[in-house]
């Protein structure tokens, strides 16, 4: 089979995926214009394309079978525009690295690491053991509130669990985990939102969760409440975000996921129209929580595995649009 | 029973300990001089004392049935000095708060969050995924290498274990645990040291352990490794440490016991008579990793368990000197 890898996204699980698979097929890599001479015929005449845009810009794939999106999210990729015969898939893997982000951030709160280290290096033993406001608080007295329930969601789970955390989620559909403490339904999402130290958002963006976390959401926090957003940044209301934090209405945010993003053409911007970077308590990522080499490597793992199970007949795994059997 | 909480470390466990034990019994605070009126005959009359420290310089505690030390340490505490029917108890409760410690700085190291936020406050998206440059390592994909197996040791285990990181450990006595992937005796140090990412020392400070990780046992470590401390400074041999920080022959370590401390006279010091605070890459803080409210509210549980116990004529818990029964 020829499997294309378009553009910059996809080059980031090119490197030793030719290893990974079988050697009998060919990889071919084409820029994200398919602007060099040849680049739209490979596009055409694809077996498989790894890439995360198909657009009515660019060429039919009319051989394609399976378009593999090295990532979760799909929002680029118009799935009108596939070939009947084309399977749709995505991908996962990034919910440990999230994990991990979650978790630096949650601890950092809690142990004064730098603070530590610099007034040491001073000699001066401000947090040493005993010493009167010293004593710092742990993660582990806290209760963590899971909004969405999916692979992240679960990832999260197991490290609170061993750190001891109490543990609340709140789902659209049912929750059935022996780690959650305590499960929501979507309508009870303020009694949620009020009984929760930490409040992780992990949805997607979708008709029914933009803007689900509105003024009133955040105003049903506890004003001592740290807000985590991992899923997609419209999930919260932008102004009542801004306006919560503004006011310390809401003790802190650690915030990945955002409003507005860096084009090919435009690669500096701010993450919103109002000035979130004003604020000194926000905690401001580019959308960086799940990017590590060990979410590269299990994507490419999950990739080459469907190009394995497509040469071989054997049911695709992660499909989104299956392939037309007609 | 008269309860005596002895000294401005006893203060710090002093708050809401009336409410923990039947209030029949009287609690009396005195000074660490012991030199305001009444004081030296309350010492000398208690029945419990919580305190750290009895020498020959302090009155006989003559009606003594329990020396509660506050901490798992008991080294200023002269057992010889304690009356026959006399028992010694220590408090561990710290694990938890340890093992926070240790996993903030340990995932501090693969999320660069405040690098992030500065950068994105300035308009650049410098760890946007996807983006060169911009994918960091996993914490998950390490394994990490527990010097000594106590309470410390197993309550980082079981966060390693959520982290999915790979655990060896090494210790005098034999280790059984099913989360520990890899078992060496302290004979086997060596090739211990030399196949993990983190080694995390955990011992306490005796005759057998001081400078157990010396010059060689470093040199053994990959260039790679990063050395926590959270055991007893002179573990570790002083010289040897440093130079090996100095040199990078160890890529970086995080050290909370350390070679010197305050003295109730002088409040700053050093914690090294070496330039520690001259190396960029060691993180120092000031023997503060155990101490959190959460560990307070476990010594308090212990102690408060223990002296019910006593008054109720049931076995004590925690015992490192039993009260002669003679």
């Amino acid at each position: 089979m020829k499997i294309l890898f378009h553009g910059q996204n996809a080059t980031n699980f090119r490197d030793g995926f030719d290893r990974m698979i079988d050697p009998a097929h060919t990889i071919v890599d084409v820029s994200d214009a398919l602007s060099a001479p040849g680049e739209v015929e490979q596009f055409a005449s694809a077996d498989v394309i790894v890439g995360i845009k198909l657009d009515a810009t660019m060429p039919v794939p009319r051989q394609l079978r399976l378009f593999h999106a090295p990532a979760a999210g799909t929002d680029a990729i118009d799935q009108s525009l596939l070939p009947a015969q084309a399977a749709l898939c995505n991908c996962h893997g990034h919910e440990d690295a999230i994990a991990e982000y979650v978790f630096a951030a949650l601890l950092a709160r809690h142990v004064p690491l730098m603070q530590a280290d610099a007034d040491l290096r001073r000699k001066q033993w401000t947090f040493f053991a005993g010493r009167p406001n010293a004593l710092r608080t742990e993660l582990g007295s806290q209760t963590i509130g899971l909004l969405g329930f999916g692979h992240i969601a679960k990832a999260i789970t197991l490290r609170a669990k061993a750190f001891g955390m109490r543990v609340h989620a709140a789902n659209r559909s049912a929750i059935n985990s022996e780690f959650v403490d305590r499960v929501y339904s979507l309508s009870e999402l303020h009694a949620f939102l009020a009984d929760v130290d930490v409040v992780v958002v992990t949805l997607p963006l979708t008709a029914q969760t933009q803007g689900l976390v509105d003024a009133a959401a955040l105003n049903a926090m506890r004003p001592s409440a740290f807000l985590v957003n991992v899923g997609r940044g419209p999930v919260i209301a932008e102004q009542a975000l801004y306006d919560a934090l503004r006011s310390r209405r809401l003790a802190g945010a650690l915030i990945d996921t955002w409003y507005q993003y860096p084009t090919p053409t435009q690669t500096e911007c701010a993450p919103s129209t109002m000035d979130f970077a004003a604020l000194d308590n926000v905690l401001m990522t580019p959308h960086m929580s799940g990017w590590t080499s060990g979410t590269v490597l299990r994507r490419q793992q999950t990739m080459a595995d469907n190009i394995a199970r497509l040469a071989t007949g054997r049911p695709l795994q992660n499909v989104l649009k299956p392939a037309s059997t007609s």
